[in-house]
């Protein structure tokens, strides 16, 4: 049984009891639960990935719902435990659900949530932030001005790019992709070129827009070509970010040889998912090519690094920080929590997953209703327009 | 004398002597210096700041010009040195020159050079890519996965900030703060408030028409404000970064009160000169508000830090990189290179010392100009327009 002091309760004499397997950033989340009844209890246990038996105790004899982390599996043995419970509804605080079992989750008629509409511009946000970071040498320059090297001012100390008029190259230009080449494109006056297999009209129509609303006030205009194939990308940008889907075909989608196409001097970001890197070659051609750099976000074991990865000056790796932006975190933690209550309470499923700004709004009570149920049709629950 | 080993000579039977006291980025500098007859000498020694005596074995018996560093103390004595063996010119690769005496290079005679026109957009970068590290905590990120402390994802790891829809505060709208200004409104959609003694009409009605350019496009418009007061900016803004001159009524700008009335979660980044802030308040401030953040690129006491900044998780500090990008400091290269040259050969002075697009064409000859000499009019030189 998890230690009492690992429990923070919020409304102890709440008709319906709601977990948090972890404690969420902000507030909103847990008042909302609390003004409709709830008990909640927040787990505190000093342990990064709660075990299937850590989730059981606290899952305990009654228990109406769970929300819970990708590092957790959800299975057919914390399904059952949670049914027994009495409970109705497990949600995700992610946009994925590799984690969860939903054939099991059906059978014991629990409604599984996640939390899509809030990690666009933030996870973008973060690729811009490596790529920049990546384009001025911040992380080694960091690391040299702390270690107290710096002596003086220098003409070739740490020397980066310029990104004004070079090209950012995107692969996968879905919502993500988009937004960050928007980023680039207007924030730094990038060329565009993208490969895609799908046509992304809405960013094309856009840059071509901005390039002539920045020719319309005297500026030199922005250009932006789709590519025919991914390796004409590798070859003709100057900083190259990755947000493809991962399937079969986009494993190992970066490999020796698509590294050897790239420039020498080029700059790499994944923010995606670790296994469209070949990490291992990556580490090579980063050894071999002081001043290519790579931003990264996911990695393809992780939590860990391929050996070599975490000495190289010219990587900044980051630990899968791509949604944590308070906004998003806070929001993420909002929308599992009501797709845990609307569950409990017999609300309907929103029939547009993706439209989540109502019940974001912290200057108004949430719609009731659950914003994301991945298994609502299989159930058979309700569903409505807002 | 320098170590002959220490000294790179290009063109060793030239008609002048040119001396660069330091290896500089590129090879064009160096090309244009030989095709047009001289012979270039490039110290290597291995010491970040040449001594005034280091500097007088460089210039020898013979020396027509030398291009120096910020670093190096230009003064009577080098301008005395650098007349005897016939010299003509001397150019900073820098667009300051608060290290060269320029009354006693007009007592002797010698031409001052520096290299404005090409540090803008690399600048503005560099205060974009601090402050989207500082929103991401990149650096402390890093430092964390490279430690192998990563476990697995967590809720509230490196909780940063979501910077679209915030606003961005910029003190100082001059060509640098202006540049950034439009980084960050047009790539992350922030709304902009600034602080400027001068109203900065091209920056405002650029981002009146950006945000019409929005809107036409069925996005929420960006807004601006001009703040009559420093304090306004230091209230309102989410993330503000300081452009101002450094004079008498700009030291420590930001002090311990106007620290006081930044929001507790703010970002500051500082790429313009170091006194511009008091360190020490800073320190203070940083361990009071642990998501108070700061990127600094200057400090006050360079190349030092006040105690405890580099202990500080939520300071990036970088060595004075601001103008760190190839084609920024190859082009400053360039320049220094030419303003040489040009008093050498008795060309003219180029009458607008910001246009050097000319200088740059890297396909084209550059014109039979000095880009710009800061003492032409006190020695009389020939003025031209190109």
């Amino acid at each position: 049984m998890a230690k009492p002091m690992a429990i923070e309760v919020y409304n102890p004499n709440g008709k319906y009891r709601v977990v948090s397997t972890k404690p969420m950033p902000g507030t909103r989340w847990i008042n909302l639960l609390v003004d409709q009844g709830c008990r909640v209890e927040i787990c505190h246990l000093k342990k990064t990935i709660l075990s299937v038996e850590d989730i059981i105790d606290l899952i305990g004899n009654k228990c109406d719902g769970v929300i819970g982390q990708l590092t957790e599996d959800w299975g057919e043995t914390l399904f059952s435990a949670l049914s027994k419970a009495g409970g109705k509804a497990f949600s995700n605080m992610a946009v994925g659900y590799n984690n969860v079992d939903v054939e099991a989750a059906n059978k014991y008629s629990i409604a599984v949530g996640n939390t899509p509409g809030v990690l666009t511009e933030t996870t973008a946000e973060l690729a811009a932030s490596l790529s920049l970071a990546a384009a001025r040498r911040i992380v080694e320059a960091d690391g040299f001005m702390r270690a107290g090297l710096y002596e003086g001012w220098l003409p070739h100390l740490f020397v980066g790019n310029l990104l004004k008029g070079q090209t950012v190259g995107v692969i996968g230009a879905g919502r993500i992709g988009s937004a960050y080449a928007r980023m680039m494109v207007e924030g730094f006056k990038m060329n565009l070129i993208y490969f895609d297999l799908y046509q992304s009209t809405r960013l094309e129509k856009f840059v071509t827009a901005y390039g002539q609303f920045l020719k319309a006030n005297g500026e030199q205009p922005v250009t932006w070509k789709r590519a025919s194939s991914m390796e004409e990308v590798l070859r003709e940008a100057d900083l190259i970010s990755l947000h493809p889907v991962l399937d079969k075909t986009t494993y190992h989608l970066v490999n020796k040889e698509r590294l050897a196409m790239m420039k020498k001097e080029a700059i790499l970001v994944n923010c995606s998912r670790g296994p469209v890197i070949d990490e291992v070659a990556l580490v090579d051609h980063l050894r071999e090519n002081p001043m290519f750099r790579v931003g990264l976000d996911v990695f393809e074991e992780e939590p860990f690094m391929k050996p070599g990865l975490a000495d190289m000056k010219n990587a900044i790796v980051v630990p899968h920080i791509a949604s944590a932006s308070k906004w998003t975190r806070e929001g993420m933690a909002t929308l599992a929590a009501l797709n845990v209550l609307g569950r409990i309470k017999g609300y309907p499923i929103l029939s547009d997953p993706n439209r989540v700004d109502p019940f974001l709004n912290e200057n108004s009570s949430p719609p009731n209703a659950s914003p994301s149920i991945v298994n609502s049709k299989a159930l058979g629950l309700p569903v409505s327009k807002l």
